[in-house]
């Protein structure tokens, strides 16, 4: 008997027995294991959250009450419970299901959540609408321990917290974060995880004592002086929450009990959940890490594919070997050690290593600190995330024109992660950053070389961008002139930097073979732009087709075309193609670069067709 | 017999009496109030920090080592003891002394320092490059408590504490931010200010048991358990931090003693000090908050000359008339209520006011929150602060599409608060936003139609810019079409938006005197661009004078000239002014439109010089 395909929306989970919960418990994990190892995806955080996302859903109507995740990759079961079963074969696939909440896949998603520590903030602008409006619904965050050591999450709770807006935010701690979480706030955590003093007292004193009227006052006043002078306070009661904890996160009944009770209390309340990441698959439960985010993989036997050498490892060895010369350089990320290939510089500097949390604005600043004493300091980051950090690289780094090198991973397409990952923006607003430098190698050799620029020629702040892939057929190294010549040319000129130069070299030979005779300029640094030999070539040729995995706005296209105008450069036919002005959506990069026109593919047909536009005038 | 004349370096507070190191802070505060009566600038915040930058200077050799400060406006007595007194009628002005530290001014300014919460990160960077230097200097952090509301300063504070580094971070408490802190943190930091016992305990337990050393190992033990079980943890205690308050914060030998007992300590410290914004300044006491940022006023009677009405104030009437006909308006500021004019809608509507602290970030997450459930939420900021909310801008509010207003104030020049504060990259990050709506009224009547717009005929994020100042000679309205003329010419186009109209007609009123016909566009909307209309009028008069207050990337004049191009029409001659790519310095408005020709007499030598050139060609 399959409980799982008998539930079709959540209120089915209401009518089963306390056995039977566990029982679909246990087919959520065995269906889970099935479709990611086909699909790839976030294992382990779901894993961890099947009891605490059941327990949710039985408490909340989530077709009206708001439950608003954190992060995002662990919502997983969520899905499978409000009508994304059947569908979830499409998971992180173009047009199939998003690996992340989205309210438009379904009235179950309240918002958007691929980034950390911003739930708490969003709950708390539901909750309060809802108080304004008067409407009778709950609200949730789910947060997990990582996504805390982010300011912004502090922010939230400091303002939820004082708000007094009835509502609960779930802390849903398996004792890690993606990287493990680090500092103050894991700290923190550690000590409460130990300390259920306060909890149990809580709970002896609301099944008894507090359930006799007339001695309210007397204990009341009891209580109190117990909750000030003998039970630990924590953090989450100082910024005023009513904290609960902590509860198994994997007894169903308890975490029933506790939610209702939070619920009960009508004001802000924090509900501290342990959990255990990868629950109930032995290879997830030993290698949570691993099984973080994961592609296709053997269910039966936990084994991964080899995954091909992105740039982030050539990125980490690479400074490895630089580091090894040079005690200045230092390595800081932001709870991303594995993903920007850092684990081998933590294990091998460990003093020079810096891992900060979910913390990005921080380690721009801590940065601009090292940089004035003269270490050289590298922040490894994903595009995406350093958008948390523009204010610090305008502000800390950039006003005081600080020596800080940012290498900027996941830049560009990301795939199947989506929206809220793609690396589009970077190109945009490291652009505005004063005296920023941009460099972006097509390939690991100029990784490497570039990397070395970075560090040793660059004066100010400067940043490497690099896609998430590995390299492509283009191995080589056209040396560290800001703007090359990669093939001769005389009918149109192509322009592109990083990853997509493989596409422009492809499109290249097709149109060779079409009789066209295509100049191919590659860019190794895309701020500032050496307009004088892009523009030698745009002149010669007079047909520029100019691309990027980069928005539309700020994008190198925009800035050259303006710059034509400037000099007085006319062109017989011209287009630039990018990423738009929208938003980037998910599936596979190849798909993507089809979409937008960046394959080799649609490069040839649209060259084509600028040719015979230019041919006309 | 003038004290302050004859500290020359900060060493010789160390020759001074206690009496006579009082004698001083009274002429220090004399001086301030004497000074900043003519320049402006921030004075109460300084009046509070005398004794408190007197002590520090005592402990400390600013020279070697680092004094870190937050936000950075209590920096002035500092600049007086450390060289830049008679420089000090300067303060502000174009090429003067900086009203915020600033490491090219001297080298007792470790950082630059304009926005919040930042000073942990920084000072955090500076002591772990110093301690693997092996370099024999302290590092001292000093935060006023609203800056503690941001999430930075967590993340900072939370890394600091777990890094064990040696530093101190001293906490300037005066019980309020900019406007009045809020929240959580405030809370916590009351609480703290009325339990001083665990202060006393640890003063009294250095002064005896503490210094018998065959006792240390049991009154440890005694004292590990009163920490545990009597004494009340706090917020820094949790973060690793060693906690010392309060302590008097104008009492120089306490301060004395316990920055000494701090840097003993020999890891992170916290000194929380207690200290009276405006002190030693009647009016200013009395009225801290309107003496935080002044202009020049009358020191005798503190009467500051009535201000201008500016596009703040209107905003802020504007809103409030709205907000009565529509219960779903709700208003959200980030510690700046009255700076962003909502002094009245606070009062009016407190239940649809939210104060959350200087924190950006949760602000426009919080907003995207309250849109989803159909509220209209308008968050008035600062334009150089907004860039702390970029990710949010993109993440929370622009993927979903969210419909969230963003009044964004001291945008383009702000004058003489400088390079911090210029809101010279709104233009530029606003445009790579995801469907971003951006509106730029020229006059009062303009914003107020322009917000009406903004809230009820845009569906998703909308942005309306306007300047610090007052309207102009403008004051009319062109409507609500996204690029409209204004004025009919045939010679050349003038393209411009916001408070910069009133140069252009200034420009063409010149022009037309020299027998130049200039037509003028002016945008109402910035984003996006209405291509037609600013394209037709460039097409006839062949020449561009397209000039804006915003850095040069991404502004408006780089997407015009390249939509140029992509329609093929060639121009005879193109200028495109704008701040550059630079940071924008500190000096009157009046005095940076000149520097950068963003002014009607710049601007008409400009025209002429492209004209002359069209005739050229």
């Amino acid at each position: 008997m399959n409980l799982l395909d008998s539930i079709d929306s959540p209120e089915a989970l209401r009518e089963l027995s306390i056995g039977q919960l566990y029982s679909l418990c246990g087919e959520i994990r065995e269906f889970l294991i099935e479709n990611v190892a086909k699909t790839g995806g976030h294992l382990a955080a779901n894993l961890g959250a099947v009891e605490l996302t059941v327990a949710l859903h039985r408490v909340y109507d989530t077709s009206r009450d708001r439950l608003v995740f954190d992060v995002g990759h662990q919502c997983y079961v969520h899905k499978l419970l409000t009508g994304r079963r059947e569908a979830f074969h499409t998971l992180r696939k173009l047009d199939g299901v998003s690996g992340f909440p989205k309210p438009l896949e379904s009235v179950h998603d309240a918002s958007i959540a691929g980034h950390a520590s911003n739930a708490v903030s969003v709950a708390l602008g539901l909750a309060r609408s809802r108080t304004l409006q008067g409407a009778d619904i709950d609200i949730v965050a789910l947060v997990g321990d990582g996504a805390l050591t982010g300011g912004l999450a502090f922010e939230g709770l400091a303002d939820a917290g004082a708000s007094g807006e009835p509502m609960v935010v779930v802390l849903n701690d398996n004792g890690m974060s993606i990287d493990k979480s680090v500092g103050g706030v894991s700290n923190m955590l550690a000590r409460l995880r130990v300390r259920p003093a306060y909890f149990r007292f809580k709970r002896w004193y609301r099944r008894s004592i507090g359930k006799i009227p007339p001695l309210y006052r007397l204990t009341h006043a009891i209580k109190e002086w117990f909750k000030r002078h003998l039970l630990p306070d924590n953090q989450f009661a100082e910024l005023g929450f009513e904290y609960l904890g902590t509860v198994d996160g994997h007894d169903i009944a308890a975490l029933e009990a506790v939610l209702l009770w939070a619920r009960e209390l009508n004001r802000p309340v924090v509900v501290h959940a342990l959990t255990q990441k990868g629950r109930g698959y032995s290879f997830a439960e030993q290698q949570p890490e691993a099984f973080h985010a994961v592609g296709a993989f053997d269910a039966e036997t936990g084994l991964q594919p080899e995954e091909k050498r992105s740039f982030s490892d050539e990125f980490g060895a690479a400074l490895v070997e630089l580091a090894e010369r040079d005690p200045k350089i230092t390595a800081i990320t932001a709870a991303m050690c594995a993903g920007t290939g850092l684990t081998d510089f933590a294990e091998r500097f460990p003093e020079r290593f810096f891992d900060a949390g979910i913390t990005e604005g921080h380690c721009v600043a801590m940065a601009a600190g090292m940089a004035t004493r003269g270490l050289l300091p590298v922040f490894a980051v994903y595009s995406t995330f350093l958008q948390r950090g523009y204010d610090m690289l305008i502000h800390d780094v950039a006003l005081s024109k600080r020596h800080v090198v940012f290498a900027v991973d996941r830049a560009g397409l990301v795939g199947a992660d989506g929206e809220t990952h793609q690396g589009s923006f970077d190109v945009s607003y490291l652009r505005s950053v004063p005296y920023m430098a941009v460099f972006a190698p097509s390939s690991f050799l100029e990784l490497r070389e570039q990397l070395v620029a970075a560090l040793y020629r660059i004066d100010g702040p400067v940043a490497v961008r690099y896609p998430r892939s590995g390299e492509g057929a283009y191995t080589g190294s056209m040396g560290l002139a800001p703007a090359v010549r990669l093939r001769e040319g005389s009918d149109l000129t192509l322009l592109t930097y990083g990853i997509l130069i493989n596409e422009a070299i492809a499109a290249a030979q097709e149109l060779e073979r079409s009789g066209v005779s295509a100049e191919i300029i590659k860019l190794n640094l895309i701020n500032p732009l050496d307009f004088d030999s892009i523009l030698a070539s745009v002149a010669k040729t007079g047909v520029l087709l100019a691309f990027e995995d980069a928005c539309e706005t700020s994008g190198i296209g925009e800035a050259v075309l303006a710059e034509c105008v400037r000099r007085g450069i006319s062109l017989r036919a011209v287009s630039t193609l990018n990423l738009g002005n929208g938003v980037v959506r998910q599936g596979t990069v190849e798909q993507l670069k089809a979409l937008y026109g960046l394959d080799a593919y649609s490069l040839t047909a649209q060259a084509l067709k600028l040719l015979e536009r230019a041919g006309e005038r």
